[in-house]
């Protein structure tokens, strides 16, 4: 379907009436449309848009231009004039608004019920919530009316929606995607996120919304058998038998998968949890909104009232002192982590209905953040996917990686997912390897575990020649030369920028690394070596590359992956 | 002299009784002696100890096991186990601690005046204050008895004393040397310092006591022509008249030495000082010491009383306002800032009388961190060092970097100093290069301009041989040879670990990147060629080196450094 076509059926399906609770505010469809046109014509003009004509929804306390921002409350609402640059990047890459959606007030909550636009129902079971505070981003996707939807996450309000609603939400290390045109609810935890149908999808959304600020060793991959860390029945108590199985399964499908599992105790990462709501760092949203909340009583949730009011009475040096705390039980949590790759963990631990938050509405919202509310305080990324039903419900799970290695989280649940690997965005060095250090030969886990990514099979120019050293172990070795040269099969791969030149310091002669002209014409540095090594080395050009040579032998050495 | 003989030469010293307020605890001369007695029989079994026998005074807020560490406060003095790593390291160099010294108690102010132990003077004129906090480690250096004194720096505490004493004190960035052991002040911003006559020392010791906590690609060095930033009278009303020309004329020996002068407004970084004693910060110090405070009034200097005490009240959402002020004005001032190497300040605007202070003991302790206060509340390096005398008192300058540059601030001083380049803890990889990126050659930027050093002059092993490339500009192509090779000269230099990659990946054909060996027998990544490069190019190899080739040349191509 072409963007007109795509916003008319969305508008089709609109107009159904379906939860529509979830939309604070929905543009006009010609707008919309006219918009289409737009885009319409920059591919007519031959323009690269990789979002063209997705349908986007945006939580309601982040700017989109001439649209009111109310962060769920009439009476705060504004009408900016400069859309959030996070979204602005997903207009520019040809996505399309289709409006505001519905969230617990200021962000405040997990729930989604915590709105005097209404209570936003679950998709599968209107008594239960949709989960918050980004209800009804994750409802306008679930429903398979935005393909894409924009949240915020503090607490796990971008992954315990996603969870209830069967769809996948990433949330990024906080700092990666801008938060500039968002609404603050606990400023120096708050983090844009996407929802999506697919992890593909949503880590796209999130590459183009961020900025270019990785630090230079951040990996680009998992590794091939990455190192999950599960935590076991002892920290889960809050998990119903049901949904404990479905966890368990989870697990197993992971290793099942390729990962490595291994146990883990979550006792710092569940008291760093209750840190977010129960001490110092409510300041932050008293900071926030607390003065219009005093001088707006009756505009306010009670909820959220109760909740940021009591912020204002806070001592500074307590605030210190959860920071010190905090800072505390970051190391044991980090000590913990050891060298695994990821945490995979439920995204939730229960499903409630709107009758139960209503009944407990501060206890009840506190329960749902005990596995997420650690992650942006630990300065952590996460990827929530769908893991499967359980007790007629939707279960969902996380998998939480290191601040900056996004690329691992999203690699790590699509093999939980049956995704194939997800492509970042281009922010490594590339390096072409023809022997050892192609996938699944000797010396490829220098690669990988400094968070290299195979990017795809290459071919040098037929400019070059391959000699078999007698090294340990055994090596080709590239040469360009001025006649009889042949194209040679290679890997290309892209390495963390900081890691190629702690990886060129550990190559021993004869090998080098210098540019190697590909087959396409482009040029990216790659394995060579010394000529005076492959004076009395055999010539294996004629196999066309290493592996071929490999298979050529009477006995095959038989090498991991 | 050997560390006994030092010992006994320092405890004559101390038994004439200069500036005995500087010290809170002496050790008795036995225990020293004692220690020098280890120290010289490490050195005897051959273990290699540079700081062997250097005498060091400890602040007396860092703990030394067995000695009392009072932070400037009997009530709260306690004994402790274990030294501080900090200080643990210098003494594992082979330092030997003479005592505790005096400062502002609780490390709370930069005039020295406030403590129970003695107001401390200054070494030249007793009616003036020594500066503080670290009060009595900067005299005990200055009077020439400590070699080496540990300090603290918050504010300015490990450089105000240093630039009013006319010695040095390097802060290192916050975090690179551990705090363990160390009586808080505002915990997220002190830092361990070091005091000494020289750059070298000071850089030395700071060194040894830092974490290897370098991200990797923090700078090792200046370039040889830093940009320094140099703010204009408009923004140095605090100075006298005396000490404004003291600065213009430092800031003139700096550019005489090879600096380019830039000018900056200062407008950020003192609005952020005035935010470390007037706002939320305080809060820090509650935290760390309020309670002893409020239960102990009596035992607490007024001064401190009163500046601590305020702190209780401070409501958090107070402070987390004043930590996003920070925030934007830390994005103002480095805005500004731009691509300068280094800031030059005064130290201290003026050296005010014991009198003075005890007329106005808060306003004239806030105006002396006018310079010093923002640096670590945005995460800065800085240096101190003398910069002669004015008014009939010493005056100081310091060199400020960026967070982890404090290498190129350590540089920058001694280029200011006439001090050599300072040598740092071996932290980036070698780079043999032999042709173009030679020092003062035309690419050899490539190399400073990512904070790359200079480490010696270096020569391959006798199995090379050099051609003139074809290229432009021209360069050498460096080929490893079976029979007929030569010793090639060439430079080893040392890049930031994250700069290697980047460099490799835009390293045009034919040049490689391998490992050479060198005439020491070592080996060390470096410049290659390609085989294919060289066939028709110019053997040069009986030159023995690039440079001696082109002085050979009729025109020698002038080019830069």
């Amino acid at each position: 379907m072409n963007p007109t076509d795509r916003v008319r059926a969305a508008y089709t399906r609109l107009a159904r009436g379906e939860r529509p609770e979830a939309w604070i505010t929905l543009r006009p469809e010609h707008d919309v449309l006219a918009d289409a046109a737009r885009v319409e014509a920059r591919l007519a003009a031959g323009e690269h848009l990789p979002l063209a004509g997705r349908l986007v929804g945006v939580k309601d306390n982040i700017d989109v231009a001439s649209l009111p921002t109310t962060a769920g409350c009439r009476a705060y609402a504004y009408r900016p004039t400069r859309t959030a640059p996070a979204v602005q990047r997903l207009v520019d890459a040809g996505a399309l608004i289709l409006g505001k959606t519905n969230l617990d007030q200021f962000a405040t909550g997990l729930v989604g019920t915590r709105s005097p636009y209404g209570a936003v129902r679950d998709v599968r079971d209107p008594a239960r919530v949709a989960g918050g505070s980004s209800s009804g981003s994750a409802v306008a996707v679930a429903l398979g009316i935005a393909d894409l939807a924009v949240g915020t996450d503090t607490a796990g309000s971008g992954r315990v929606p996603a969870a209830f609603q069967g769809i996948v939400g990433v949330k990024p290390t906080p700092g990666l995607v801008p938060t500039d045109g968002v609404v603050p609810a606990c400023r120096s935890f708050d983090c844009v996120t996407v929802f999506a149908r697919t992890i593909t999808e949503a880590a796209q959304a999130v590459a183009l919304m961020s900025d270019a600020a990785f630090p230079a060793d951040a990996p680009l991959a998992a590794p091939p058998h990455p190192i999950v860390a599960v935590p076991d029945r002892a920290d889960l108590g809050a998990l119903s038998p049901q949904w404990l199985d479905a966890f368990e399964q989870a697990a197993k499908s992971l290793e099942a998968n390729g990962a490595r599992l291994r146990p883990i105790r979550l006792a710092p990462f569940l008291a760093a949890a209750k840190l977010l709501y129960d001490g110092g760092f409510l300041a932050e949203r008293y900071a926030a909104v607390g003065a219009f909340i005093d001088s707006h009583p009756d505009e306010i949730d009670p909820t959220v009232r109760a909740v940021i009011g009591a912020a204002r009475d806070i001592p500074a040096h307590a605030l210190v002192a959860d920071t010190e705390r905090l800072a505390r039980l970051r190391h044991e949590a980090m000590t913990a982590w050891g060298d695994a790759d990821a945490l995979l963990l439920p995204t939730a631990p229960s499903h409630p209905t709107i009758a139960e938050v209503a009944a407990d509405p501060i206890g009840v919202n506190a329960t749902l953040g005990t596995y997420t509310n650690f992650c942006n305080l630990f300065g952590l990324s996460a990827v929530a996917v769908p893991a499967g039903e359980a007790a007629g419900t939707n279960f969902g799970v996380q998998v939480v990686a290191r601040g900056f290695a996004d690329a691992v989280a999203t690699d790590i649940a699509a093999l939980l997912a049956g995704e194939a690997p997800i492509a970042v965005r281009d922010r490594g060095l590339p390096l072409l390897v023809v022997g050892a250090h192609l996938a699944g030969q000797p010396l490829n886990h220098q690669l990988t575990r400094v968070g290299g990514r195979l990017l795809r099979p290459a071919r040098t120019a037929a400019h070059y020649r391959l000699h078999c050293l007698a090294t340990d172990p055994p090596k080709p070795g590239l040469i360009r030369v001025a006649t009889d040269g042949a194209a040679i099969e290679g890997e290309l791969w892209q390495l963390p920028p900081a890691a190629l030149g702690p990886f060129l310091a550990a190559l021993p002669a004869p090998m080098v690394l210098g540019q190697v002209h590909l087959d396409d014409r482009s040029t990216v540095t790659g394995f060579l070596c010394e000529a005076i090594a492959v004076r009395d080395a055999p010539d294996i050009t004629a196999y066309g590359g290493w592996r071929a040579y490999l298979a050529s032998l009477p006995q095959p050495p038989r090498q991991g992956g």
